[in-house]
């Protein structure tokens, strides 16, 4: 077998076999299959797609070119959740100590990535003293004694997928979709929970851009968790506009926290229960969503949930004072407010606008290692469908200083879209998805 | 402009502009573009192709990345030619000399290439002494004095094809026409001649498998030669059996030599005066094809085209009295009959496998660089129409040893099929393409 003779079975339409792909994947990791022959194979595969049983042998062969962790010796079920990315997307701080403070485990470990505003890592970064490098031992250790981990993932986990994505992404083979999902489900694989959650957006602000597309992602990852073993479910929603109203990783830690007090905005909490839900549901902890989210709406209630996410801020290292007092967390220099020039109703809050601008404040990150401003982005005052006066506060900018927060005034303006009249809600969550088949939802946010 | 955006436009089937092109090719060439990026490149072009003016502009900017041969001190009608490759092919060894005996310039670069005999390079160093490493002053001053010179391509010209075709042979992106047609001509074009003529094969034994595949590849040249203002025509034949009877090198110069003398087998005979009538004719030394045919028939009558053989003979170093002595040329110490094993007529001879059982007997190279036995091969006595009788011979296996030999008999036997009844006849040359469209043809060989 030849890596060319691979590429072309590929390149012609033909299904390959486990052995082809674990030839290609294992040779590439190992640097026997040089980048050039992946880059075809990619582009390959880019444009003839590859059958539900080829995906999963790919998800397999990545999962498999790193360490797998075993979370055999850790009594319970371990759920793990990933989210597609999106603009405001604090999701993971939320659900991890909600879920866990329902007797599931959560192993969660996350890649720092690109984006308009940091990743989960660097939102947890926001707390004083918070870790998230954290070595095997300890994070087994952790998640043993108290549930939850949220860390950074190895370097050892999973290299094919590093490798592969630092060549699709120069490559133009980035938007392919069983290459999405073998990336994200090799990831959760070799992390080595028995249920996996994800959370797969759609809209201007999100990877996916359109329902559909999302729906077939969801779909792949489902079929690959079902082939491998690992009960999967994804919920699908929308990014079109940002998730909750703060964009800028300290100032969702605060919005975070308010959610677990049961104070949070309104779409943010419904798209936690009802992914949390789903997660005691796989772990086996609920009958059916609906009780799923009873158990949860009461350790909401209770405090249990932010007890959690005090014991695994404690447990990472960091100052779990935090939770009650949010002077703590990094504080931009300047804030300013973003004023409606008209009157009306918002009829669109432009999440890919929004995010950009986030990024401009320094929130996020374009390259690879750049630092990031843990203190700086935008709380949004008004979303889709909130009645507005000219004058009144669209949003606030926290910026670093007065020159930044002009620009970014500019670009969170331009973000809102403003109408005379009011048009039907804003649909939040779209469908779910698991192995019995695609539920399609109603349910505003 | 970076690499990756031209590879997403291509792969998303908009057509690039020159600009595009250009910075592709030349920064391949150059180092800035990295080989995962081109083989990316490449197979989306396999996938998407290309428009005719892509092409052109593709062929352009790689005839462009190295020297541009300058023939305007040489006066006179320059007329290149080139043959896409098949088994037994040595046309170019009688084309030359017949062509230029009529007046026409014919200044010719080869590249070495792989194949199941050696290429015309390989075939003109059967005879001794004689040099296809010409320095381009030599190369110039040969083809002004005499009209001729059939020379090795210097490194310096289109290095651009040399790489991308060592790339395209290892990430299956060989077989896509753009590719195929800009690699040919952007090589004829920096080779400086005002016209060429293509000789296009289709079949077992040929690169391009189907008609229609040929008829594709010699419009796609044709319409780079009128993009680029080099008057182009091309000629499709069939390559199902091997041209003429001899295959293998010395015996193929001997062949050649023996056509050039008038008494060369028919279908050879008949397919160098087809391209050659094409090649005056774009030289404006005919009026039409015809009175081309005419003007050549009357040159090799005269003994005019072995004249010029001789002339070029000894002008590249090579010992002259070949023509007269075919006992100077290397010589296989076996020569073994292939028996036919019943009785009928000849159905087919297999190219391919002719091909396969020369190289197996040493007379092509599977690898670059690889030696050459020049005096092995195949001579066929039984041709597609022929009848046989058990146990006549089909033909001579010239080989280096016995044991050789064996194989080589047992490979040429199975390449025939002998049927008891006669088939319809086979058709050599398919059909002509020039700027004026397509002429199809009925005549045998």
């Amino acid at each position: 077998m030849t890596a060319c003779e691979v590429i072309m079975k590929k390149r012609n339409g033909l299904p390959l076999t486990r052995d082809e792909i674990r030839f290609i994947v294992r040779g590439f990791v190992e640097g026997g299959i040089p980048d050039y022959q992946m880059a075809a194979f990619l582009m390959a595969v880019y444009f003839r797609g590859m059958t539900p049983v080829e995906t999963a042998e790919l998800t397999t062969a990545m999962a498999e070119s790193g360490d797998l962790v075993d979370l055999s010796s850790i009594p319970g079920p371990k759920v793990d959740k990933h989210s597609t990315g999106g603009v405001g997307d604090k999701t993971s701080l939320v659900l991890g100590p909600m879920v866990a403070s329902a007797g599931v485990v959560v192993p969660k470990m996350s890649g720092r990535g690109l984006g308009h505003t940091g990743g989960t890592l660097d939102k947890l970064e926001s707390i004083p003293g918070l870790r998230v490098s954290l070595s095997l031992e300890e994070f087994l250790s952790n998640v043993r004694r108290i549930g939850i981990a949220i860390v950074g993932q190895t370097a050892r986990l999973v290299p094919a997928d590093g490798k592969m994505y630092a060549l699709r992404d120069v490559t133009a083979t980035v938007d392919s979709i069983p290459l999405i999902a073998s990336s994200i489900m090799s990831k959760k694989i070799a992390g080595g929970a028995d249920g996996i959650v994800l959370d797969v957006k759609f809209g201007s602000g999100a990877f996916m851009k359109t329902f559909e597309s999302a729906l077939e992602l969801a779909r792949s990852m489902v079929d690959i968790g079902a082939s491998v073993g690992r009960r999967t479910v994804a919920v699908i929603s929308c990014m079109e506009q940002p998730l909750g109203r703060a964009v800028g990783n300290a100032l969702e830690v605060r919005e975070a926290l308010e959610t677990l007090k049961g104070r949070g905005p309104d779409d943010l909490r419904e798209l936690c229960l009802e992914i949390g839900s789903r997660m005691l549901w796989l772990a086996g902890k609920a009958d059916d969503a609906e009780s799923g989210r009873r158990l949860l709406e009461e350790r909401l209630r209770s405090g249990q949930c932010l007890d959690k996410f005090r014991e695994m801020v404690e447990a990472q290292g960091g100052d779990a004072s935090v939770v009650d007092d949010y002077s703590i967390l990094p504080k931009a220099a300047v804030v300013r407010p973003v004023t409606a020039a008209s009157t009306g109703y918002v009829r669109s809050v432009d999440a890919l606008t929004i995010g950009r601008a986030a990024m401009g404040l320094g929130a996020g990150r374009e390259v690879k290692g750049a630092a990031i401003d843990h203190s700086v982005g935008i709380v949004l005052e008004k979303k889709v469908g909130d009645r507005v006066r000219a004058g009144d506060v669209l949003a606030w900018c926290h910026a670093r200083d007065d020159s930044s927060a002009e620009s970014g005034i500019d670009a969170v303006r331009s973000a809102y879209a403003i109408a005379p009249e009011i048009r039907a809600g804003y649909r939040l969550i779209h469908a779910v998805v698991s192995a019995h088949g695609v539920e399609a939802y109603g349910t505003g946010g």
